[in-house]
């Protein structure tokens, strides 16, 4: 069975390695995925391959740091105008830029595979010897880049969704495809995993290109140990005054600010595991001789598990507000995004396992057993395992140029289908349990 | 007539110098005046000089940083096996170490005087060449020591005392004189002047040996610009907890009070005139490794005015409260102590004048706009001044050893009967206006 | 005399009034003034006035506050545009946006005048009301706006040069006639007070329209107590990292930055005096899961006197180093402007005392003794007192229909002709004395 | 064997617990167990059992936390006049309070057993169910008190060294017994261990009553996870002023330690493992109104292994050092204590398992793989490993009235006996390997 997934994998790479040169050249960040996901939708209506899309597969409210009004329709002209499928556009708009596609059905053990799809607000390289340069698929966005590989993920996720379809038959049971915006800043998967899209699934399975498998053979078929993560802005608002002539009139909005970033830093430690936090960004002000009014904060809190973070997460705004009250200021706290910990089911492990044994490319499999970050798929692992569900976390191993998030980031390409055989193979085997 | 107080004061001398050598050898810190405190009101009784005293010349309420029970219990015996009068002390007992001396009647403007009477917590140095104990009269009280002259005033009030009674059918008005406990941390001034024993009063004199007549050849007439000042303890409680097993337990009174210490000394100054504010004093914790439950902090605000100083001290209460919300604790805040801005008033300073034209010993006579410093003797000022009457602070020249609180701080003696002539002279003259 | 005068400077009125509204419309920042400065050049020349601009005018390293090179070219096109002299433009170039001008001669009293030419960065109103918009000179640059007057001081400048000119034979010295860039910031001063051009001037004369006399009715002969002041920046380099998966490997400006913001605030004043610091503006880090590498702080100090103000500006500095280091930072401070402090001399107040009885328009005449801010031509008069001469800071009576600095700034341009005939009746008695 | 050894140790189970009620009614603080060691090695002489003692037996410069000179003396005075042997004594003076017993010889393996001896700055409860109120041995030393269970393991040490005696013809190597003082703070082991005496020792063992074997049925016969920790005292110089009339030309000691306490718990939390920091007390300041000169700062720094807690202490010193140069202080940085990170080895805890096995109490055996805790005893242990050897730590079950450290603490005494007999046959079981 594997071999004939093999096989006719194989026939499907180069189209792929097209589709991901395509995303990676018009790269688009969290939420503004229209032109990425209207022409996913657009392929799998060509393949006949049943999905809903937009508002239908999020839980509208629960979609975080979503950007402003004027970004979202700046946007979508611009993927209109990069070749954007007009027919599904429309209904991705305004932050609704997922798809759930269904392929199969019967009684088995229904499975969910996950894909994200977005880009990073980073300027990639022009250097010469950067392989997307080379090739002529660099972005042509300026300042966004695919260079987290979530262009590889779309493509294997269409990949996926080509291979179940023409393999159908041997489904015994539903398995449903995610598309997932928004993955950067772990802002999408919460809308999508609280969706009831997931509802009766019994099996999570995702994974992202690379990370710490750094080599096409190598597989991780089970990585434990994501942190949980709150991602928070907080915006202080005080009032003006002259510094010279009236500092006594004026509500400091940045000595508030400031002391709340010292004591936000200085939370005392968990003991039960690790947390952190940071405050990444602080604006404040807008002129020297004067009181300053208005100073925002960009935090992120993290725990070993969900209640540590939930503690930092609390102890921060607890912070923020008295910072806000020692200088008579407001504060507005907005959450942007979050995650949860998790951990991986030893049985997904397992059917990788079997089905990477008939993958000749893989040569390497190992275990993480401390991811030691975020990863939004926590939140579609988690929602399955709270349900009697397993989950699976897998990196599909490959070479990169450079580190993730690297202006010079680059995947080798023949991790793409290696990725789609495992993945479909799991699928198949899996439903048929 | 000022020939003859001349005349007269200079038969009290040495007797003035006896005394003020008995106060010194046996100071006492504020509120614990008792065995001064009973013999200035023996020796007025043995003068047939009318006296309230104890409870009758305070407002109870407004007495601020009383010693502790059992602080005051302690020194109250030590008093007595000191030689305390055993008539008086039981009156002067728990903080009520202040007298009020009538002298004099008639319709002409009446007159107070003013003579604060305490000692401080310094250890007088006992090296050969400092007067006192040459003279066999240091400090027999370990750590308490009178190195602001307070000796003196004391010596001096009783001086004018029983020179006002001599030349009495002078007197067109009643005199009242004042021996003010507790001005040092400026705690004693305020309940004496709200007791009710200013009404009436149309003239306040008072003054202090030194400070910059640093001759006895000189006088200053006037001072101006007594700083606003108010003194706050703030007294955090958290909450305990390992700080290797279980730091999330606590309540970090360590750091809300460190909090509080920067954003006090951040508070934007006022810019209508002089603003300042110290922590002084912090002490928290008692191990290493527990999270600190409990933080004092020892503060002061001063102020170009009181208006100032009242700004100054409302923000410090809103960063104080809002540093202990921060980290879950309470913090009580407590008045140890306040002072009033002030200004002396030309009138008195040119009575001043007058009469030290008379008196051969001052032959500089000057005036100091910027005292730059607090006294609480600016509550009966001002108390006097908004009752339509004038005020008026000297400072009474004299040689001194080493500067105010210093462990080897004295002066020349001859100061005691000069400022004796100068302050019964003044009485005098003005009750006859 | 003086009445010759009024009668010359109100035939002038007309054409100053439109010189004033030209510059309004085009109002430029400090030490881009290309357009205002080579028209103010050319109609000097137009009159037959000697002149130096550029850098002759200039001590070239102590500008301060300079815009970046791009900026520079980028305002000096739109100033060509906009119709800047190409003659003087090229002169004017790179930040040396200055003139002086000399009339007269002799060996009485060297007279130097200084009027400040710059625009501020606020958008102007457009609301119907605000005169410049319902007259047709609202800016037309884009956030940039004269809401100081200073197109008004232009304005006074050239009439004060012709009525000058025109009345050459009354003067008996020559007067120097300084057109500043860069007041705002108080960057412009100190390079041209130190470019020699001040060397044998005997008296100062500068002021400013309205401020504190508010009618036009009002002139205000002498101001006192200008602050001294420093504007610094501090950009603080550190060393970025992932913040959830090595923040033991960043080194923190934000942290610093923080430390430093409350530190800085909390400076012990001065005893000796009026000080002042404000942190107005902080711009730290670009994104929430990095540990943040590079923050800036926009700094102000003031203090009553030069001597505070160096006291603020060192304990600034110490802080600013300390905190970098704290975070292994490095920290680059440049100093953006400065001001000394300053006083008026009473016999320059005198003398337009006398001027201003012959000028109908000045019915009230003031003093101010405490301006309690900063304006850089405290540089130009220390500069001249120091050497012996004598220095006066006016305000000239204006109605405003909002305050200074306010998007609806105006001012009642009948003060032009007003302020024309004091200024120049005043360089000629001087300079007849 | 074993059943010989739990029959003699059972003859020896009253004396072993007279002797620790001894220790118990005569506490000694770290450094200051003279009675207590002088009483260990006149018994060990009693039984003919060869010992060191004194500085032979530490590396001088390694001790930490040494108590003041007087604080030497008046406790050395005390334990005479409370029954010290005269004899040894002497020799243990001035900070030299451990001893290392040597019984057995031969080519085995050689071990090395371990135990505390010190008390801590507690008040014992003196409530009548206290036990060893109501067993008339609480402490007769004011707020001192064992409890933390050292006086069971001085009493175990001397039972394992009679057992070791009287069975040593069964012991194939030597075996040395270290009776060390001052765990408590992690102070005294270091010196002990980098003495010599730890050369050539195969096996290493020690371990505590209770923790978290909370029966008398339960032994824990390993534990990993020490956090490795130092102890670091800060004094903060700086320089006196008066706060009203020239704070500054003070150096404020008390704003710099405050900055210190905010930064240091600030500290970015190491990624590769737990990290702590707490600054437990701080005192700072002696009066309100002077700016503060000297503050002190009581510091410990965790982690997760040793290299995490020496970025955390690195970062300390960097932290405090800036901060003192911030208000141009001096800062002094002292080390009171330190423990390394640390891990029990499997091939000790086989060892434990057989020989608990054959001891009838022991009915319940487990593992504690995250003590998360500190104990000073990892010096010892990692040292032995370094030098290839193997190292346990166990727990040695027993009911507890409160928790260690508690002023109600107590373990039940049929525990000494059940720790003899387990020690005693390891000892002898692991010579024979």
């Amino acid at each position: 069975m594997q071999s004939d997934i093999n096989a006719y994998v194989s026939t499907l790479e180069d189209q792929l390695i097209t589709l991901r040169r395509d995303f990676h050249q018009y790269p688009e960040l969290g939420w503004h995925e229209i032109r990425t996901a209207s022409l996913i939708a657009a392929e799998l209506a060509r393949n006949n391959i049943a999905f809903k899309l937009g508002k239908e597969v999020f839980k509208v409210e629960d979609r975080m740091g979503l950007p402003s009004q004027a970004e979202m329709d700046e946007n979508y002209q611009r993927a209109l105008e990069q070749g954007a499928d007009p027919e599904y556009a429309p209904l991705l708009k305004d932050g609704f830029t997922g798809i759930v596609a269904t392929i199969g059905e019967g009684s088995g053990p229904a499975v969910a595979l996950r894909f994200d799809i977005d880009a990073l607000p980073i300027m990639e390289s022009d250097e010469a010897d950067h392989v997307p340069q080379a090739g002529g698929f660099r972005s042509v966005n300026d300042g966004v880049m695919h260079s987290c590989g979530h262009d590889g993920h779309a493509a294997i996720g269409l990949g996926v969704c080509k291979t179940l379809k023409h393999f159908e038959s041997e489904l015994k049971a539903p398995v449903k495809i995610f598309f997932q915006p928004a993955e950067e800043g772990v802002r999408g998967a919460k809308a999508m995993s609280n969706s009831g899209e997931l509802d009766n699934i019994d099996y999570l399975l995702t994974g992202h290109i690379a990370f710490k498998a750094k080599s096409s053979n190598t597989l991780i078929v089970s990585t434990d140990g994501f942190l949980a993560t709150s991602k928070l802005d907080a915006v202080f608002k005080g009032k003006s005054a002259h510094a010279g002539a009236a500092p006594q009139d004026g509500k400091n909005a940045l000595l508030a600010a400031a002391t709340a970033v010292l004591n936000l830093h200085a939370i005392p430690r968990h003991a039960g595991g690790f947390s952190q936090i940071n405050v990444g960004k602080m604006n404040a002000g807008t002129m020297r001789n004067g009181i300053c009014a208005d100073a925002t904060l960009l935090i992120e809190t993290r725990g070993y598990d969900s209640a540590i973070n939930e503690y930092m997460e609390e102890k921060a705004q607890r912070i923020l507000k008295a910072a806000a009250d020692m200088y008579d200021c407001e504060v507005d706290i907005t959450f942007e995004g979050s995650a949860a910990s998790g951990d991986s089911d030893s049985e997904v492990a397992d059917v990788a396992r079997e089905v990477a044994a008939e993958i000749t490319e893989y040569t390497e499999i190992s275990e993480d057993p401390n991811f030691n970050g975020s990863e939004d798929a926590t939140f579609l692992m988690s929602k399955v395992q709270k349900q009697g569900g397993k989950a699976g976390y897998m990196m599909f191993g490959s070479e990169i140029a450079e580190n993730h998030h690297h202006p010079r980031f680059d995947f080798n390409e023949v991790s793409i289908a290696s990725a789609v055989k495992l993945v479909s193979g799991m699928a198949i085997r899996i439903s048929q349990k």
